[in-house]
């Protein structure tokens, strides 16, 4: 496995997912707003590495910080906390998480500024650990449910460029591969942004594991003509009423999938999992039209047209078969799973 | 309403649809291979459309034919035959319906060329107008189903592009909308060849009908979140066990609507309808992985992987509510309709 995003004494090294699979450009961040902004634009994708991502702005900032006055260092995180909560993506939630331990640290006493540099650097770089960690463990529990030759249809990229490495969806994927299992993968486009043609195809095809690339609505047909044995899809937040809000289309998916009987499963993190907040509760992101109605600098579609252009959707628990994490592979209505986040939450 | 397609004495001149919504190009066909090229490379599409270029591309060998022996312009019109058969696309009925009638036509005795000539003309001129009268009856049966004032979701193009006046599925909303009902559209993008997006809003811009243009992917989350009273498709085939063929993406469309309870019907000519094979006896087409991984000319994903580019899918008659026809609405399994299309084939 390989890295996405890496920290080198104040500067953040981060692979640009916009310039895949033409390129592989790597970006220099010495700013929160630096970060912000590939965030923003999905330069930075993927829930957990958003959260990942996050956690190093701030280190990047506090890092760098020339004053000596620790109350000012403070001063300057807070508003940053600000400008990440309302200008960056309402969804994702490892975002918000990481936000949370970050105003819980800095919400402490400390002697000078030295000390909460080093707490944020720390913490940011405990959020990765953690993260990889997941990640490993998600690949373990979830390689046991796949049979020893399956094909896995999976939608959007959960895989190393979304989490930092191993994946969500993929890792399920990469370890069952590692223990000698046949894997067929078959990855959806993902409009409008691409990121199952640009990223999962580029991943696996990275890794050596045979895909095969459908457009987003030939789901049901493929399900119907071909073999699927299972959908392994990824999180941006799990809600406390269990339900699952992912890439746009994943509701799609999980609905031809239950209609077809083809089991369904979400791999995430708990770090994904929002003990808080039901599927009314949150906000999901809507993003520019010229995200639809342009490509490669093309107009796809007449000027003067609405366009809507949802980012995410919430799939229902009933349609789940499981849900794969970090702590074991928990069945719906998800209610210990979700009592086991709000647990570690208050904990940290 | 305005035509896409017009026969001039030996010229066949039609709107290439590839160059839309950017440009409206006319482009003069003199040949049959020239219309077949046409009709593979999508400059014309829709199966009503195919069924009446189809026709035109005969009467154009037909008339422009300079030799004074029959038997040499039936044995040209015979291979022309073949070569419609074998090169153009396999999944619109009406194509196959139209060369049905060409060969009873050319089986008879003919005196002379010009008889010949004559019979092969007016057939295309019959073919044309009935496709018409067709769409106008589907707009009157249609337009019965829809509320004074709703939102329709339709999917590829099923409008004047698709079968060279008023349309099946958007007949039905032009003829709404001319009893002055107030209906708004929301288009598919329609991967991978985004006739939604291209040729759907085009035309109802035109028509100065509200259109809202979303991913393929949304259809869920768009039925959830926002009102969606019916879904109107059009029909490539309909089978003789009550299947409809239609562009990739209906079926997922189909299960959707099912699933969030929204009427799901399907738009179609009699001529549609394919009374003599089922489901699983004819040919979907697959076309090249290109369609799929180049944008513009711009590489979208990785080489070396594998792509699957089904053309169209298949809907069960249990998911559709009423297939809307130009001799009135049918309830699935749709026996009614598939007889009565068999005696209008066997009377033709």
């Amino acid at each position: 496995m390989s890295y996405v995003i890496r920290w080198e004494e104040g500067v953040l090294i981060v692979l640009d997912q916009r310039a895949l699979p033409q390129e592989e450009r790597w970006v220099r961040c010495r700013t929160a707003k630096e970060v912000l902004e590939l965030i923003r634009t999905l330069g930075i994708r993927g829930a957990p590495l958003i959260g990942i991502a996050t956690g190093y702005a701030f280190a990047l900032e506090a890092y760098n910080f020339s004053g000596e006055d620790v109350n000012a260092l403070r001063t300057h995180l807070v508003k940053l906390i600000e400008a990440f909560e309302h200008h960056s993506r309402p969804t994702a939630y490892n975002l918000f998480r990481t936000l949370d331990r970050l105003k819980s640290i800095i919400s402490k006493r400390f002697e000078d500024v030295e000390e909460l540099r080093t707490k944020v650097v720390q913490l940011a770089e405990q959020i990765y650990r953690e993260e990889i960690e997941a990640c490993r463990k998600i690949g373990d529990y979830g390689a046991e449910l796949l049979p020893e030759k399956c094909t896995v249809l999976t939608h959007c990229n959960a895989g190393e460029l979304a989490t930092g490495m191993y994946g969500t969806a993929l890792a399920v994927i990469y370890r069952a591969v590692e223990q000698g299992k046949e894997i067929r993968v078959i990855a959806t486009e993902t409009r409008p942004l691409l990121q199952g043609a640009r990223l999962t195809c580029y991943e696996l095809r990275k890794h050596g594991i045979p895909v095969t690339l459908i457009v987003d609505s030939a789901i049901a047909h493929i399900m119907e003509r071909h073999k699927v044995d299972c959908v392994i899809v990824g999180a941006d937040r799990i809600t406390k009423d269990g339900f699952v809000a992912n890439k746009i289309g994943t509701r799609t998916i999980a609905i031809a999938a239950r209609f077809h009987k083809v089991p369904f499963y979400v791999a995430a993190p708990i770090s994904t999992v929002d003990p808080y907040r039901t599927a009314a509760e949150f906000e999901i992101e809507y993003r520019s039209p010229e995200e639809v109605v342009l490509f490669g600098g093309k107009r796809t579609a007449p000027t003067d047209i609405s366009v809507l252009n949802p980012a995410f959707d919430v799939t229902p628990p009933d349609l789940i078969s499981g849900i794969i994490t970090d702590h074991g592979v928990y069945e719906p209505p998800f209610r210990e799973l979700i009592e086991l986040a709000k647990q570690l939450a208050r904990s940290q």
